[in-house]
């Protein structure tokens, strides 16, 4: 996306902000300078009042007109510069929600001097009028596509400017310490012994500290907004898809209760209690191991590395104790990782008369016992699944948990380690202002103060239309 | 549907209005005696206004919350008692369109005192309330389900009244032909000789052909609502469903140029320039017909009776003139209606190297020469598609396109005629008061001045949640 051709702050631009499909209502909204200029064209209010005269942060009914013909009866609401949610004259034409007449009324809306926004294109101008900064638009992305209580909570504290307000703590921080320098470099000539040095070491320290935490909590973060990644693995016909399948629908029977909220199915990943897990494509194992021993494939190995819970499926109906238990024996010799949940999951007990006595030795590895096809049981994995999970209150901690902001992160740290390697070396201060410069861009990167149409294009580009 | 279960006027109602799905905004909608109350449990505005203290047709902004949680940012429309949609009082919140946001709030509202709409419930309460009367109801469901011009202009109309007047202006003309016959039962016994017996005919007369103009209407209705009805007929292999997939995607290309509108695919329904075309499955023609002497299973038959408009596709590569001259012979023998539009489709001419001489004949039966494959012509179909149609202007008829409605008319008009029957035999008119009772009871049920939970349960339970 070109941001030069798309981003033109003298345009009015609209777009339908509800999503596509038929419904009910549907919101189509209008911002720019010539937003009422346009809304007076095509917009009869039932009471004669004009456009410009309706008070801001008001509803006001009438028809939307195109020459002789009428579109729809619509509710018309007026927000005003800078009170709106772009900070520019903005309305939301509240229509009925079928195609034609969103449809109409677009075309109406563009035949009249507006543009069709680009994706994000309301909220690029919202950060462009200063209204939220980059944390915040992008949180609006995160928000608008979450799906779990964890996603959502960690893109509303975001939305809400508690990420930027840590951010910005640092980069004063920072400023402070830059200018603690400056002073030092004033007095240079007069070859001062100076006890602040202690100071910066320390004040660099706290920095550092701080920063680290924010780059140590990504993988935290990605966790809460992508899912626990687990993965199910298993020989041939043990009945791992079964079972997946059988967690899905045991997720579904939960979110479906709300007509007109039914979620659209993303596959693999599932939500419980507002925790998201996330199965891993462990396709290439599922299909080549027909022995334990072949696991030695590099890529599923590497796929079972980023799980953080392992479900190891065992048909219980075809194998015997010691099978199990050398399988188990090879397996953890190869993954060795005390931080990964193992849970033994012994499927298809509809195929046993009875629970066998030897089997008694299973239910001391902890095993779950399941009838994938049959759904029976299915409830302990995800009890299991959600007692492996240890996620600390979001509520008082900055989380990262966009990739962008983690690399920025990463590259501020870096210059910092410069910075305090260089203090403890007692290299002179005026050659660490390079490094504290690029830490503040850095910085300044994540909130936007510093920005780049490239920077601004990549983010506003995955927004959806009408946001 | 139970009515009795579902519409309690004294419970608060609440209902996702957008389209289902992730979207830049989402509105929920509440209606009912509680909706401020719940709403000041949930929504904390920015200006500390009362829920109860905010004006009429205005908007806030604020945080929904539950408990210690926020859950959103929002912007809450405030209405009030009688002027809103459903005459109750009424809120709308704008929230963002995450499932996850629009599924909590929901909860939210439903944990503190709401009940979940049933679909249309908003519309039955503004009936009940008089805010619109039946016929303008069943609009609404037909203008959100509209896409075709023709379609959204009739609901539209309808929607406006316009309808509704018209069954009205009946009702009234058989309110006055009851009193005249009223008037003439009091003075029955006097035993005058009437001079109004003439204008009681020339009344009822004028009634009948107004209904039975309506009854009419219904044909060209139904054609504007679901489109009219075109067969694409020939023997196999000729390339009937390469023709219907070239005519959807000419369809396609042109309603896809407004990002988030794209249609839903509504299979075998095109509309081009705001008419829509219906194209009956003949799937059983398509199999059994290897000959066109085939033809004459009944239900094929049907089908093709049902087309005002029908496509006869020919393969040009494989078919001599005379081949084609004795099929149609034979063809239009069989379905013998002048009223049914024929248009020749002349296809595969990709795999003829020149346009053969002997084809010239083929050109004075009016023939489509295209290639379905390589999408050539395909547009001289659409236009001749267009040019078969007549459709006349809506905006001064009222014109019947619901079956609801047209049965309705189809007795009261029944009804008329054993009135003027009457009269004609000039029986006691005190023995018509019955049939005039039975036509004003069926105009009654069409705008719902009669109505029976049975009806409205049929009507409403077809609406969209949230309208």
């Amino acid at each position: 996306m070109s941001l030069k051709h798309t981003f033109n702050q003298h345009e009015t631009i609209c777009a339908v902000s509800t999503p596509t499909g038929v419904g009910a209502i549907a919101l189509i909204r209008i911002s720019g300078k010539k937003t009422f200029d346009i809304l007076g064209k095509i917009f009869v209010p039932a009471k004669k009042i004009g456009i410009k005269k309706m008070p801001a942060n008001t509803l006001h009914y009438g028809k939307i007109v195109f020459g002789q013909e009428t579109i729809d009866e619509v509710l018309v609401s007026i927000f005003h510069t800078p009170h709106s949610y772009t900070g520019e004259d903005l309305a939301e034409i509240n229509c009925h929600g079928s195609l034609y007449v969103q449809k109409k009324i677009m075309e109406i809306l563009l035949a009249s001097g507006a543009r069709l926004a680009s994706p994000g294109e309301f909220t690029l101008r919202a950060f462009m009028n200063k209204k939220l900064d980059l944390t915040q638009a992008e949180a609006i992305a995160d928000l608008i596509s979450s799906t779990s209580k964890n996603a959502h909570d960690l893109a509303l504290s975001q939305m809400r400017g508690g990420f930027s307000d840590k951010i910005k703590q640092l980069r004063d921080k920072l400023v402070g310490f830059a200018s603690l320098i400056e002073l030092e470099l004033d007095f240079s000539e007069e070859d001062v012994e100076f006890a602040n040095r202690d100071e910066f070491v320390r004040l660099i320290h706290d920095i550092k500290a701080e920063v680290k935490a924010l780059v140590d909590s990504f993988s935290q973060g990605n966790v809460l907004k992508n899912g626990i990644p687990v993965a199910i693995i298993g020989k041939p016909n043990v009945g791992k898809s079964t079972l997946l399948n059988a967690l899905l629908n045991e997720e579904r029977a939960i979110v479906s209760e709300i007509p007109g909220t039914t979620r659209d199915t993303i596959e693999d990943t599932i939500t419980f209690q507002g925790v998201t897990f996330r199965f891993i494509d462990t396709a290439g194992l599922r299909k080549s191991a027909n022995d334990i021993e072949l696991l030695g494939i590099e890529r599923t190995y590497q796929k079972i590395e980023q799980a953080q819970i392992i479900l190891y499926v065992i048909d219980i109906s075809q194998t015997t104790v010691d099978d199990i238990k050398s399988d188990l024996a090879d397996f953890s010799e190869k993954i060795n990782d005390p931080e990964k949940k193992f849970i033994v999951v012994a499927n298809k007990i509809d195929q046993l008369v009875k629970t066998p006595v030897k089997f008694r030795e299973l239910v001391e590895l902890e095993t779950i016992f399941i009838s994938a096809k049959r759904k029976e049981n299915i409830n302990q994995i995800t009890e299991s699944l959600l007692r492996s999970v240890n996620i600390s209150d979001l509520s008082d901690r900055a989380i990262v948990s966009n990739i962008r902001h983690y690399e920025a992160l990463t590259k501020t740290l870096s210059s910092i380690e410069s910075i305090e390697k260089g203090l403890h070396e007692h290299i002179p201060t005026d050659l660490l202002t390079t490094d504290i410069r690029t830490a503040m861009h850095f910085l300044g990167e994540i909130t936007g103060d510093i920005s780049t149409e490239e920077i601004l294009g990549e983010i506003f580009g995955k927004f959806c239309i009408g946001k």
